[in-house]
C-alpha cells in the first residue's frame, strides 16, 4: 500500500492557505509543553484541513457537482464549512440522535442535512452520492484528507525543530497518520505517539497484534471522548503502523482532569477528544520519551452544560 | 508631548520575536468578526509584550541590575517572566489582599514577591527600587511598554489589511495607544475604538470632557473586569485623545455574556476584562462603524471558581 508522501502534505498545505488557520505553537509557562490548538480555526477543529484539501483536490467540474459526508461531530462541520467556502453544494448525512446544535450548525453552514438512523449513516451517504451524483468525502480514510490532517504536523516541523515527542488522538486515524508522516519526514528524531481512551483502545490493541482489531460500537461508545469512538481503516491503519513509535491509553478522569488544566493553565476549550493528548503529559510522562513535548489539542466543540460540569468538578 | 511612533512598536516587534507569542487573528464562523487572542500568551496576557520590550529596550548594564513592578495582575507576572528569560533579577510589589494563586504563580516564574498593602504598593515600589538600585518597569505609563503593546495592531493590520473597526479594552491605556498607534498609521481608514465597563468609565468621560477625569478607586473597584479599573498617566490619556475614534461602555451582564459567547463559540477562555472588547460587538453592533470587526481578547486569567461560575450562569 502506498502510503501518503510529505510532497502531499506540501500540496495540502498550499491548498489550505487561508481556508484554515495557521495554528501558533503554545509555549506553556507552567511546563515544558507546547500546544498545538486546533480547537481555534473557525469549526473548532482540525478537520477543516483535511476536508478542505480533499474537495480543493477535486477536479472543477467534479467539485461543481457537489459533495456528500456522513458525520455526526466536526467532520460535518468541516465539509460544510469548506463546501460553502467553494460556493459548491453538501449533503451531510447525520444521525437523527445528533444533538440538535450539531444539526443547526451545520445546517447554519449552509449545508443540506439529511437526519438518519445511526446505523445507516455510511449507508446511506453512498446512496445519496450514487443517486445525486455527489463525491463522497470521508472523515478519514483517504489520501487528500489523510494530507490535509498532515499539516498540522508540518507546521509543529516548522514551529518547534527540536521537538522530541509528538503527542496525537487516535480515532479513525487520520490526524495521526497525516501528523505522523510530516514528523518521521521532517524531524526523524522525534517519537511520534498516539493517545487513545482505555475505553476505546482498539488501536492500541491492533498495534499490538500487529493487525486490525474490531471492537463493537457499544464497547467504544463508552468514553467521554465522542469524536475518539472511529476505528483505522486500513489506509490509516497502514500509516499508524509505520509512522506511530507507541499509543499510550488514558482513563476518563485524566481526560476529564485535563480538560480542567488546558482550559485553566493554557485558557483553551477543549472537548474530551481534545484533551486527550495533553492527559498522556499530564498523568503519564513517565511513559515518555525525552525531549520537548508537543500535544495536539485537536478540536474544541463541547456542549455548554457538559464544559460548565467538567468545569464545577 | 511626543507620541509613541511606528517605528517604535516596529522596534518593539523586533525585540519581543520569540519571547511572545505570535497570535493568530482568528475568524469566527459564526459572525463577520476576527478576535486576536492575546489570552493564548504564556501569560495568558497580552502584557508580555509591553514588559519585554521595557526590559529588553534598557543598557546591559542597567538591566543587569535587575528590575522592579507592582501589580496584583497580568502585570506582575509579565515582568516576572520577561526578567526570568533575560536571567536577571525581578521583584514585584503585590498587594496582600491579592488572590493566593497569582502570588504564587508570580513566585513560580522566580520574582521575588513583597506583599504590601494596597495603598502603599506605588510607593513601596519606587523605595525598593531606588533602595536596590532596580528599575521600575510600569504597568503602562512608559513609551516602551506602549510600543510593545502596540505590536498587537501591527499584527492586526498584517493579518486583515481590510479591516474595518478594532475594538480594543481601555484601562491605564497602554493597550489601546499602542493597538491605536499601530492601526492609525497602517490602515489609516479603519477607526479604533476603544471599550470600557460601565462601572469604570473614566476614559469615556474624560474623553468628552477633554482632559483627564478621576474616578476613585471605589468606584472603579465595582466592575467584575478587574483589570481596566486602572486609569490613564498623562502620556496615555494624550495617545488616546489622538487614536481613538470613540469609546463604548458596557454592562457587567454584558460582560459575563461575553465571557461565555467566547467559550461556547469562539473556544476561547477570556477573564472578564478580556471579553469586554467582545461585548461591545455582540450587545452594541448598532453604535459601530461599518466593516470587518477585529476584537482583541486581552487575557484569560481568572480564577477557576469564577470560570465555572459564570459559565454555569
Amino acid at each position: 500500500m502506498e502510503l501518503v508522501s510529505i510532497e502531499e502534505i506540501r500540496a495540502a498545505a498550499s491548498r489550505i492557505k487561508g481556508a484554515a488557520v495557521r495554528t501558533p505553537l503554545l509555549p506553556q509557562s507552567w511546563a515544558p509543553l507546547w500546544l498545538k490548538p486546533e480547537s481555534l480555526q473557525g469549526i473548532g477543529a482540525f478537520k477543516i484541513r483535511g476536508a478542505y484539501n480533499a474537495i480543493a483536490a477535486l477536479d472543477e467540474e467534479q467539485r461543481a457537482r457537489g459533495v456528500v459526508a456522513f458525520s455526526s461531530g466536526n467532520h460535518a462541520q468541516a465539509v460544510a464549512y469548506a463546501a460553502k467556502r467553494f460556493g459548491i453544494h453538501a449533503v451531510i448525512l447525520i444521525p437523527d440522535v445528533a444533538p440538535r446544535a450539531k444539526i443547526e450548525a451545520t445546517k447554519a453552514l449552509g449545508a443540506e442535512v439529511i437526519e438518519v438512523p445511526i446505523d445507516r449513516q455510511e449507508s446511506s451517504a453512498l446512496a445519496v452520492g450514487a443517486e445525486r451524483n455527489l463525491t463522497p468525502i470521508p472523515p478519514f480514510d483517504h489520501r487528500d484528507v489523510i494530507a490535509g490532517q498532515g499539516t498540522v504536523g508540518l507546521e509543529i516541523a516548522e514551529d518547534l525543530p527540536d521537538a522530541g515527542v509528538v503527542l496525537v488522538p487516535l480515532s479513525g486515524g487520520g490526524l495521526a497518520s497525516g501528523v505522523g508522516t510530516a514528523i518521521k519526514a521532517l524531524l526523524p528524531g522525534a517519537k511520534v505517539i498516539g493517545v487513545e481512551p482505555e475505553l476505546a483502545a482498539d488501536t492500541a490493541e491492533g498495534l499490538r497484534a500487529g493487525r486490525r482489531i474490531e471492537w463493537p460500537m457499544d464497547r467504544r461508545a463508552r468514553t467521554i471522548a465522542d469524536g475518539l469512538r472511529a476505528q483505522p481503516s486500513d489506509l490509516t491503519f497502514a500509516h499508524l503502523q509505520t509512522v506511530l513509535d507507541d499509543v499510550i491509553t488514558v482513563s476518563e478522569d485524566e481526560i476529564r482532569q485535563s480538560v480542567r488544566t488546558l482550559a485553566h493553565r493554557a485558557r483553551l476549550i477543549a472537548e474530551p477528544s481534545g484533551a486527550t493528548a495533553t492527559a498522556a503529559y499530564l498523568f503519564h510522562r513517565g511513559e515518555l520519551p525525552e525531549g520537548k513535548v508537543v500535544s495536539v489539542v485537536s478540536g474544541g466543540n463541547l456542549d455548554p452544560a457538559m464544559l460548565a460540569e467538567i468545569l464545577s468538578d
